[in-house]
């Protein structure tokens, strides 16, 4: 009977060792998934029939909030960067335990974006009541068809991310970041903050991030072998500007729910304010590089953590081969718009995480205390 | 020479072993300085002469942008939530060195509020700039009379705490946290958002927060005693929601910034999307409950903690005293208005880092790799 569970087990696992890898593995179908037919085939402009908002709403908004818990509120934070970048509108992200306690101000024309993969995480459809209770239109983004969050939203942007079965979130995280850059894209738009050739630009290049994704797992070795490094280490450091601010609290939060070594993130730019005082001999640091405008700043930080002897893994867009001489370790994602970076960094960062789990024999799937989701208060 | 240098380094100290240790029991005069005056004497309203954005032009305010690094950030994070509590204007708190790089969207009607105390500081400093550039108008709060920020600032808000020598900043922060709160009641006043009887109320308070802060220093010895039971610890938990998790995140950081214990503050709701994992037998934590509305939720997530076999020191607003059966040891804070509390809960946060600092020899005024003020990127 053993024998038996466990091929049927193994085929649910489709021959890797846990469900979190398989799910890793299974982004690029996840990203082509959640991006098909929503993206004309003349990558002209986005398709986003379920999102019903009409052009002159749209064009009326004055500001969106995005509400989300955990690694949702990870993908919001970049969704934030983003439409601000691309649409030029005011984005305010929001824990979904603190937004509905805090009495947010909420005006007409705000649009609110709520993010849960399994559309039942309590704190995040309370805020979805709240918000609608004052008036504010709701978009929905998630996973499941037919959960609470999707019924109740006005709108809903699906992720074909496919079932999640590890607790630690994979592909939900990135098709959430697709999800965000549809939206962002098919506001800017309309709302005409972005030159058609632009949109297009972006559009197309979004098409290939399966691919790059797949080259990213094909060539995973520097990563194993940083996890095997830091597989005895109590504490790690991830730093970031920006868009790599954004994805290293999301590295972190992978490494701490299932390794539990205490992982922290941190705006690199923070650092001499306090963070520092914690950089010893061999601390393990993972810096995230990929936006070109704050390379020199990075480089500039990166040398500081070096400096006191810390263990530098440095996750760079390819190019930016300056890194190598403040790391001990890089890692290079294929090269995309900076915009775009985030769905390519993270990749590398769940594998770490999962390679130190595994490295320290922790029960990867079902890390201790934590459920898949989080349905009560 | 040693004995007479020793001397008079002592008498600089005015008794105290180290200046951090000085500054934290200067604070009931450092708050009575920065009310001094900018209180209406039958507390009718607050009097802030220096802010010379007229009645019309605060009528006028559509958003508030608080800009801050290290520990002027979190006093921000204060600001955010009282201004919108009592002023109800949209407050966006950044991390200087996120802020200026972001392309941050600055509409009319946005004042940029500049927090830093040295007024030097070189990311709050271009922060200041980009904004200004922007065309928002700028208050800035400093302890510095001619800084740089104070300099080009359009208005300054100066905290009289006397000059500050320790690198972590305590009687700064709660003096910039009055700063914040004086700043809400006169836009409140002036935007009528309170009423009369309750602006009176809170300023009335106000000015006995001097005396509560000195009850609180005088009766350290339950978190003497806790600093000396996490002194061997690697990692500390800080849990609050709302206004308690702003106050957590400064706790958090002076404990880093002396001790080397990596101390991370949490959203008390965010616990179970993660860091619950990482909390085993005797794992230290620091949960804050001053805030009524909030404590059955605070209760809840200290017994998840609790259950964990977590040794719990909860901070408590006085009468809250359920928090007994779920905590190892309580202290408790001087009755006051809820979103007052963060003055006098901070506090015995600060105490807890100088004694565990101390406990650990490390060296309290001139933490490992920190600098007073960061005036270079």
């Amino acid at each position: 009977i053993f024998e038996v569970k466990w091929a049927a087990e193994q085929a649910e696992k489709g021959g890797y060792d846990h469900f979190m890898l398989k799910e890793i593995h299974e982004q690029p179908k996840a990203l082509r998934d959640t991006l098909s037919g929503r993206i004309e085939a003349d990558n002209s402009r986005v398709n986003l029939e379920e999102v019903t908002i009409t052009p002159e709403e749209i064009k009326g908004l004055k500001k969106i909030f995005i509400t989300a818990c955990g690694t949702a509120y990870h993908a919001g934070l970049v969704g934030k960067y983003i439409i601000e970048k691309l649409v030029r509108l005011p984005v305010e992200v929001d824990i979904a335990s603190e937004f509905r306690y805090r009495q947010p101000i909420i005006e007409p024309g705000t649009l609110v974006v709520i993010i849960s993969q399994s559309g039942e995480t309590a704190d995040t459809l309370a805020a979805l009541r709240e918000a609608k209770r004052q008036g504010a239109r709701i978009v929905a983004v998630t996973n499941v068809v037919g959960s609470s969050v999707a019924r109740e939203a006005d709108d809903v942007i699906y992720t074909w991310a496919g079932p999640e079965i590890a607790v630690a979130s994979t592909k939900a995280y990135t098709t959430q970041l697709v999800s965000m850059y549809l939206l962002a894209l098919h506001l800017a738009g309309l709302r005409g903050t972005l030159a058609p050739e632009k949109i297009s630009e972006l559009l197309a290049e979004m098409k290939t991030l399966d691919e790059k994704t797949q080259e990213i797992l094909n060539d995973s070795q520097v990563i194993r072998d940083f996890a095997r490094e830091i597989a005895n280490s109590d504490d790690l450091f991830y730093l970031g500007r920006g868009l790599d601010y954004s994805v290293a609290m999301e590295g972190s939060l992978k490494l701490k729910e299932i390794s539990y070594i205490h992982a922290e993130a941190y705006a690199a730019g923070e650092l001499k304010h306090g963070t520092l005082a914690l950089i010893e001999e061999d601390t393990p640091v993972v810096a995230l590089v990929t936006q070109e405008t704050l390379f020199e700043k990075m480089v500039s930080n990166i040398q500081e953590v070096n400096a006191r002897g810390a263990a530098v893994l440095t996750l760079a867009m390819e190019g930016l081969k300056e890194v190598e001489k403040v790391s001990r370790k890089v890692v290079y994602i294929p090269r995309t718009y900076e915009v775009l970076a985030p769905i390519l960094t993270v990749v590398p960062l769940q594998l770490l995480a999962y390679h130190t789990a595994v490295a320290r024999n922790c029960d990867v799937d079902k890390p201790r205390n934590l459920a898949k989701s989080v349905t009560v208060e």
